[in-house]
Formats: structure tokens, C-alpha cells, sequence
């Protein structure tokens, strides 16, 4: 039996409808490419995530990475997928060609990457960290470390890791211990802890680079002290051939309760005094680059969030329409045949919320990869710069919104499979315990909640807030002009106005009270602008709906009607919600500053 | 380290300061206990699961039961703490004395359950189940079934069971198949397959009863045609021992995200055509008297629930108050000490909001189990009514809310722990993984909706429901006098109002347009009216506080004014939320009903 965890035509509907990716090829930079090049792509992304990726998701969970003697062991089907993924060169398909990559789209390659999160979220979250490295390294390191670090990345011999948490500090970077030494030879000598460190120990490629995030010592206090590391498993020779084992030692595995295929570790560096790195651009501005990783790794956990959401959704779909179970409430007759379990009302309730919860996060996720291609490459300046206003601000809703809706898709996914649903006989409890992780690594949803309110609304004088506004009321003026919008379109436009009033309202406290009463309501404020966000990207959705059906036929038409009755879900299930939170947000309300300690 | 798992300050203040538990000592069949026999008695339920319950709750979880040649096998430590439990009286406590009980009440009978499931859900689950299939044959069973089976039920020799669901039915019962032949010698012989099954089969009692469903043999079809069958593991001989091996079979155990320690068993029926049953009570009213029990059981799920989400609570905000991190948005001083967690307003919010679920749905479990004892031995006729008709309307509010609501604070202890609460080493993610059980079993929470909006509502013409809205006016007639209560009394008047505008359009709508659409949206009737109950619950518990505030002093002050802010949170952040929820009742939204399978 085939399970069913990929959509192929919704992905068509946001990349091609939506958002018109061809259009992309028009861009000097992607204009060795068409509309066949991208399908021929993912058509390859989704037979190796079908047959390589897919087929080991339970496996992978029921046999986590284990220490032995030292060395981390995995099971074998983990680096053969990996092989696979490489060999078709999805680690270095966004690059450049002289790179040994294709120039290809980051909302196709992210489309690509997408199936593979649905197919089996903890294998490829190690070719994943190693792309988002290189990508550090080809923006911020020197030429030499380019050359020497770049080709193996690219083709798979070398993974990547991001080393920022340590076991003492958590969310607050500020507090990081990790020190540097200089040596007359230019490079550092490192020494700290560092906790949380996915694919930190492994033996699926020859060599690991670690990008860490420690203090020079004599460094500036806080944040402005941060600088980033090179650390690399092996040494590397000037000829890429490897060296002797760096002063790097696993002190430990995390047992997780999810993404079990995904080794998660504790590192030591520096337990001998002889770890050596090398420092990546300029000393101090270490959390500047890393937030360069961050920011796409960021937009990678909500797309991953969607996709274990959707995989789940499309599950209990499948279920639904072949369990026969119970008959409906009119009919009293109990000889009569039982109905499929998707004839139930609160059944079909429990499927629409998931649509309308994973479609509208994957078609989000995908408008910020679009968003990152317009930015890089788009010919008129304006555009790139307001793309990239509404990539900052957009960025935490991006991860926090996904993380927190697809969750609550893979709730709705045991619910409607009932006692099946909880047992590990079946997929979707583990999709529900994947998806745990999302509302916490790469930034809690808390922290998004600050970047949001306390960083990307007020910045270049609220400028990105201004265009993201500006851009929800652009669709809302196209879509006035169709009859069936018309009911949303002025939904929408009113929860702009109670968005847009409580923001408002919040400003001015933030010059009044000052910055802890502005932020004390931080994480309602992302939930709410996170919902007139997403209401937006289904109007949108719908808008393209509406003008697809009036020449469509036959299963196109029903999936574009289905397209509608999510989105009515969403403005009358959902979008309600922004009024009372805004409510909240306008009475500058103190339950959570005003809670003591000592009341608890 | 003692990890806390149990608040027995909160306890007392529902137990004696809302609920004035002594108060039953005045009634006749508890006349012989005062505060001194509850308290003794809380004491020792304290103790046993703090020594020998809590102590095993992550290896039980970490060991689960296993088939050996046949044989489920069980850590040793689940069969020593049911010891002490039994020891201890419980499985028999709330009993007359003729039968070995204490007639202890069945509100501070919970109280103690309580403290069991918050420290080891899953082993309790052996003697709950065993009580409550007592408690059936109690209520129902011949002089000859309860001579034979009770009294080594209420020491402990044998376990119970209820098997209702099959394979091909799931939730709905009407369609079981398993069948009961009579025989000349006055029993039946049963035939048929059951899934799910708690407790199924173990060696940790000398016997174990199964309480099954079958249809006899030429029954009316659908639910009215389902009689109540006992079903013994080993025939019980006239003078109380052991006889030959019945034929019921394990066919597999189920392997679930959480319950872990609880053995869930598929078992068949008859293989061999000997399975030797005994009719409970009439036939054909099986279903009536499997309720009494999945009534209890409801309850006992709702305040299951409501502990794992108490334990998570008490978790987390132990770790907030000795974890420092971070300083404050408003210190610029990346050199001052980072502050503890709960310091932060966003972790406040974390905890506040666990602790006005938590709390809230401890009180309305103790609420219902102090109903019990007002419905079955109030002196005054009118009193037992009364409390009957609430105790009706309630249980599926009393099974789904804290379903609901306990998973969410266990979201949010993980989330406090951030990293670390999502490993295995800490107990929080267990505490999630066990709850995602509780809104599917002893019926879904859709099933729950249905019986509140389809049966509950319409009852006796709407009497429970009346005297619901009655009970909720009298609380607030008491509390409007109270300044500090003004403001939720009001709220809570107009959430009551809308409550009421969307049953009386439901019931129109029922009318009109028959019960396809009248149940169309019933699981947000049973959200909404949740958060109705348990803004009630809150503000009872908001009014105790008050009264009592004035005379307190030290920590009794601290503790009355974190309910008070629980209170206000539960008013501001949650409550408003009925409003936007009665306005989709109110439309009769059809977005639901009028999805299509093939728009999906």
C-alpha cells in the first residue's frame, strides 16, 4: 500500500498559480531555466524522497542513533538516502555554476525540500544543516576557506552543524562562555560546551564543520562580543585531503521525543586545549552571520512544520474515506450500512481545519522562499528592497505560526483515526511528536514573539510593518472586484484596521511605559498578526481559485472548490479570533506582568 | 531531588474551602467521618503515591508490558504499588461497611485518586478499572454475581475490565457483532473480537473479569439490542476459588505514545466456542448499565487529565524558579546577572495559563465527584435532582475540557523547559505523550459533543440545561457584591447570555431544519460551553478566595492572590473567546456540512 504524505497538485497550485515561479526565469540569474527544468526537478525530489526517504521514516524513529564505543552509529538507510539527495545535487542546486550548482530558484529548491520534510523529517535534516553552513561559509568566509571547505559541502563529503546553545545559557545568547584564544598561526584555539547540536557526531560523511559561536577573549560583553568559528571534525589540508581528528568530543546523545533519526548532541571543544578554528569574517560579528543561517533555517522549521502537518492530513484523509464507520445522526436505522468516517460533519470538520491549517502554512512557507529569490535577484531595486522588508518581518511568523497550526493538524490526525491514532502502529503519532520540536529549536516561539513586536515592527521606522500591511491590502483590492471574495475581502480588511489599531495602541505604550509593558503580550501579538497573515495568503489562494474555475473542469474544479471552502473555514473558524486578542493587545492587559512569583 | 507532582495546599482549598467537603459528614451514610478521617486518609494516598507510585512512573513508561510465550509480563514495581494501594483500602473504600468499604465520600475519594494519577497515571489505571466494574455488578449484578465476584474484586484477588469496542466498529457501538448463544445451563456462551482493551490480560491478579457487550442471539439490531456480559479470565467455583482457564485469548497488545505501563490488549472471545459468560442484569440493557460505568469513567478520564496537566504545571514552574536566564528587555547590561525564568513575562504567561487550565479543571472534577455525593444521598429530594441533572449535563464537559485544556499545559511545560523538555530525561514530554490519550478514550471528545448537544441539552425538556444557567446565575448573584468581583461577574453574565442565544437558535434550528444540521458545529458547542464552566468554576473559586483574603496572612495571602490572577486571566484571556464561537452557532454556519469528500 502506497501512503500517501506529498500533495504534487497543490504544489503546482502555489508555485505555478500562486506564484507564478516560471515568471522567475525571466531573472539573468535563473534564465537557464523554465517551467520544464523546475518539473523535471521535482519530479526527481519526489521519487528519491518516495523511495528513499519515505521508506524509512518509522525505522528511523524506532531505532535512534545510539553511542557505541564512542562513535555514533545510524542506521544504514540514513546515508544511502543522503547519497541519493546528493548525487542528484540538491546540496548544491541553488548555487552558482561554477560552484557545481544550477542556479535553480530557492522557492523550487525549497519546493523540493519540502517533499523530503514530508517523506522523512530526521534524515534530511542532516544535508539540510550542511547546505545552510556552506551558505554561511560562501557569504562570510575568507577565499581560502571557501576553497578548502566549499567543494566538500557541495557534494556531500563534508556535513555542517550550527553550534550556538550551551547547556547554561539557552535561549540567551548573550551568556555564552565558549572562549577563543588567538595563536601566532592565525587560526583559534576554542574551549566551552555546547548542547542541542544536531548531526554533531556521525559517521555518514568524512568530515563535519562546525560553525560555532564563541567569545574572543577580551571580547565586549553581551551579544556585541559574539564571533564565528570554523571548527572542523578533521583537520583539512591544503590539498582537501583530511588531517588529524580536531580536540572536538561528544560528551553525550539527547534522547528526543521526536526526530529520533536526527542524532542530537552535546560537544565539547577544547577538552585538550587543542581545538583549532578559524574565525569566519570579522571578529564581534558573529550573530550577525549566524542570524544569515538562522533566518533560512528558520523558514526551513515552518516549512518542516507544515509538511509533518500535511503528511499527517493527507493520512487521516485516506482514513477517513476508507473506515467505514457509524451512520449519520437522521438516519435511525441501525441495519443500514455503516458511512466511510469522512460522511461525518465533525470529521470533515477535523480535515478542513488541517487544510486549511497545513495549505495555508506550506503556501506561506513558499511565498517566503519566492520572497527570498526576489530579494537576491529581482532587476528593479524597489522590489528587491520590499521584498526583503517583507522577508524580515514576516520571518518569525514564518517559523512560529507553521510550528504552533501544524501541531494542531497532527492532533486533528489521531483524533479522527481515534485509539489507532495513539498507537505506534500507525504514522501519525509520530508526525505529532516530530512536530513538538518546531515551536522550540532555531528560537523558541517566545523568541520570535520579541523579534517580531521588539525588533521587525519598529525597525527603519516601521517600514517592514508598513509594507506588509500595504501588501495585504493590495490583494484585498484585486479580490474586491469577485463576488465570491467580496465577504472576506471586507473580513480581511477589518482585521487589517484591528491589527493595525492595536499595533498602534502598543506603540504608544512602548513610549509611555517603556519596553516591558510593550513586550509583556508579545507571543498574543504574534498569534494575532500570524492569523491576519495567514488569512491573507488564503485569500490570495482563493483569488486564484476563483479565476482557475471558471474554465475548469472535472477533478481541477473540485480541487479549486476545495481551495474555497478552506478558505471559508479560515475567515469563519479562525480569522475571528485577531478581534478578541487585539481586544487584549488595546488594553495593555497586566494578568502576565503583574503575576508574582510567589502567587504561583 | 523531590519532584513535585501533587499541590495538597490547592487540595484543601477545593476539597474543604469551595467544596466544604465536612459538610457530608452530616449526611447519614457518612456520619461516621469528620475532617480528621479525610485528611488521615488523604495522608496515606499522599504517601503511597509519592513511595511507591511515582517512584516507577518513568520506568514503566520506559519498560512497557510484553507478550512472553504468551504471558504478559509487567515490571515488578506495578504489582507492589496496586499492593499498597489495596492494602490501603482503596479499591473498596467508597463501599457500604458490609462489603469491607468505609463509606469515605466519593469527592475525597477522587481527591486521593487524584494524587495517584498525577503521580503515575498508568499503573493506577489497574485498580480504577477494577472499581469501577464493581461497582457495575454492584449496581446491576445478581445476589449470586456479586457473592461470587465482589469481594475478591474489592481486595484485590481480581481485576476488571470494560470491553466495549471492536475492530470494525470503533466509536460506534451499535454496530458491535460479538454474540452471546444461551445455554441450558442458564449461561451464554460468547463469541466475538474486542480491541482496545486496558488491563485485558496481566498476572498481576489471581483473576480478572471482563464486563463485556454482545448481542444475544436473535436481538433487535443496533444499540438497543446490546445486553452486558461477565466474562471471568478463570471460572470462579461456588466457594470462591479458582477454576479452568476460560476461553479468552490475547491476540496483541497495542503499542501506544503514552499509558505505556497500562497493558492495551486485543482479545478474542469464544475461539474454542467455551467461553463461558454470565448475563448482567436484563438483556438487551446493556448499554444503560455500561454507561454507569462510562460515566464514572469519564470523570475519572477528565480529572486524569487534569493531573497529568497539574504534574507538567508543578514541573515547570519548579525549573522557571531555579533556571536563570536571560535579564530582562528593559537591562541594556549584558554583564548583571541573568534572572530566574519565571522573572520573564512571557514564561508567566506559560505558567498563569497552565495554572487557570490546571486548576480550573481540577475544581470542576472535584465539583462533579461532590455532585455524586449530593445525587445519591442529599436527605433533600429536591437537592438529589438538582444535582443529578448537573452531574448529566457536565460529565461530557467534565471528560473533554481538561482533555482538552491538561494537553494544552503539558504544550506549555515542554515549551518552559524549551530544549530539555522535549528529551526524554525530563518527565514533561511523558506527561504529553500519556494526556494525547485522554480526548479519544472512554469515548472522543466528538462523541462527547454529541451526547452534550444531542442528548444532554434537549433532555427532560431542557431541565439540565436550565439548571445549569441557574447554578451559574446564583454564583454570580453571590459574587456581585464583591468589588473585586464585579467586573468577571458581568463577564460572565453576558458569556452566560450568549451561551443561551446560540442554544436557543440550535434548538430552533433543530426544529427547522432537523438534526443534520442542529449537530453540524456541535464540537464548538462543547468548547464554548467548556469555557462558560469553567469561567463559572473560576469565579467560585475567585469568590472563596475573597472571603477568605481578608483574614489571611503569609503564604495563605500569596496563595489567594494567585487564584484571584488565575481567575483574571482565565476572564481576559480565555472567556472572551465564547463570543466569536457563539457567533459561528448563531450564523448555523454550514462550511462544515458543506464540504464535499472530493473537494478534500
Amino acid at each position: 500500500m502506497t501512503i500517501p504524505f506529498f500533495d504534487r497538485r497543490n504544489m503546482n497550485f502555489v508555485l505555478y498559480e500562486m506564484l507564478g515561479a516560471e515568471q522567475l526565469t525571466s531573472y539573468d540569474y535563473y534564465r537557464e531555466h523554465s517551467r520544464e527544468t523546475f518539473d523535471a526537478i521535482i519530479e526527481v525530489a519526489e521519487q528519491i524522497a518516495r523511495e528513499h526517504f519515505h521508506s524509512h521514516n518509522v525505522k528511523a524513529d524506532k531505532n535512534e542513533p545510539v553511542m557505541i564505543d564512542g562513535r555514533v552509529t545510524i542506521i544504514p538507510e540514513v546515508k544511502e538516502a543522503i547519497g541519493h539527495f546528493t548525487e542528484a545535487g540538491f546540496l548544491a542546486s541553488h548555487h552558482r555554476e561554477d560552484l557545481g550548482g544550477i542556479q535553480l530558484p530557492w522557492v523550487v529548491n525549497q519546493a523540493c525540500f519540502s517533499i523530503f520534510q514530508a517523506a522523512n523529517i530526521s534524515t534530511v535534516a542532516y544535508p539540510f544543516l550542511t547546505i545552510a553552513a556552506a551558505n554561511v561559509i560562501e557569504a562570510f568566509g575568507s577565499e581560502e576557506q571557501k576553497a578548502r571547505y566549499l567543494p566538500p559541502m557541495l557534494d556531500g563529503r563534508c556535513f555542517g552543524t550550527m553550534a550556538l546553545t550551551e547547556p547554561q545559557a539557552g535561549s540567551s545568547l548573550a551568556d555564552i562562555t565558549t572562549t577563543a584564544v588567538p595563536t601566532p598561526e592565525g587560526h583559534y584555539l576554542l574551549r566551552g560546551n555546547k548542547m542541542f547540536i544536531s548531526g554533531g557526531e556521525h559517521e555518514l560523511s568524512e568530515n563535519i564543520v562546525h560553525l560555532v559561536l564563541a567569545r574572543i577573549v577580551g571580547a565586549p560583553p553581551g551579544v556585541k562580543g559574539i564571533s564565528l568559528f570554523l571548527v572542523p571534525r578533521y583537520q583539512v589540508n591544503p590539498d582537501g585531503s583530511l588531517g588529524e581528528h580536531n580536540d572536538v568530543a561528544v560528551s553525550g546523545l539527547l534522547h528526543k521525543m521526536g526526530y529520533r533519526g536526527t542524532v542530537s548532541t552535546a560537544l565539547n571543544f577544547g577538552e585538550n586545549n587543542r581545538c583549532v578554528s578559524y574565525l569566519i569574517g570579522e571578529p564581534h560579528k558573529g550573530l550577525t552571520y549566524m542570524f544569515h543561517m538562522m533566518n533560512e533555517a528558520r523558514i526551513g522549521v515552518g516549512m518542516g512544520a507544515a509538511m509533518l502537518g500535511y503528511a499527517g492530513y493527507l493520512y487521516s484523509l485516506d482514513y477517513a474515506r476508507t473506515r467505514p464507520q457509524g451512520r449519520l445522526p437522521s438516519n435511525k436505522d441501525p441495519q443500514a450500512r455503516p458511512v466511510m468516517l469522512v460522511e461525518h460533519t465533525d470529521v470533515r470538520r477535523m480535515l478542513l481545519q488541517q487544510k486549511a491549517y497545513v495549505e495555508g502554512a506550506y503556501a506561506l512557507g513558499l511565498y517566503a522562499a519566492w520572497l527570498v529569490d526576489q530579494h537576491k535577484y529581482a532587476p528593479d531595486e524597489q522590489i528587491r528592497k520590499n521584498c526583503g522588508l517583507l522577508l524580515d518581518i514576516l520571518t518569525p511568523i514564518v517559523k512560529a505560526w507553521p510550528s504552533e497550526y501544524g501541531l494542531k493538524a497532527n492532533y486533528q490526525a489521531i483524533q479522527i483515526l481515534g485509539g489507532y491514532g495513539y498507537t505506534r502502529e500507525y504514522p501519525v503519532e509520530q508526525y505529532y511528536r516530530d512536530n513538538r520540536l518546531n515551536p522550540i529549536h532555531e528560537g523558541t516561539n517566545g523568541i520570535q514573539a520579541i523579534d517580531l513586536l521588539g525588533r521587525k515592527v519598529t525597525m527603519f521606522d516601521g517600514a517592514a510593518f508598513k509594507r506588509l500591511l500595504a501588501a495585504i491590502t493590495e490583494t484585498i483590492e484585486q479580490a474586491k472586484s469577485e463576488p465570491v471574495l467580496k465577504e472576506w475581502t471586507g473580513q480581511l480588511d477589518q482585521a487589517l484596521t484591528t491589527v493595525e489599531t492595536a499595533t498602534a495602541a502598543l506603540l504608544e505604550t512602548l513610549g509611555q511605559e517603556g519596553i516591558e509593558t510593550y513586550l509583556a503580550n508579545a507571543s498574543l501579538y504574534l498569534e494575532m498578526t500570524g492569523h491576519l497573515v495567514l488569512a491573507w495568503i488564503w485569500l490570495r489562494q482563493a483569488s486564484v481559485a476563483c479565476r482557475r474555475m471558471e474554465s475548469a473542469s472535472g477533478s481541477d474544479q473540485k480541487f479549486y472548490r476545495g481551495k474555497l471552502q478552506a478558505c471559508r473555514y479560515f475567515f469563519h473558524w479562525e480569522l475571528p479570533k485577531v478581534h478578541y486578542q487585539s481586544q487584549i493587545l488595546r488594553n495593555m492587559d497586566r494578568t502576565c506582568l503583574d503575576m508574582q512569583d510567589d502567587w504561583f
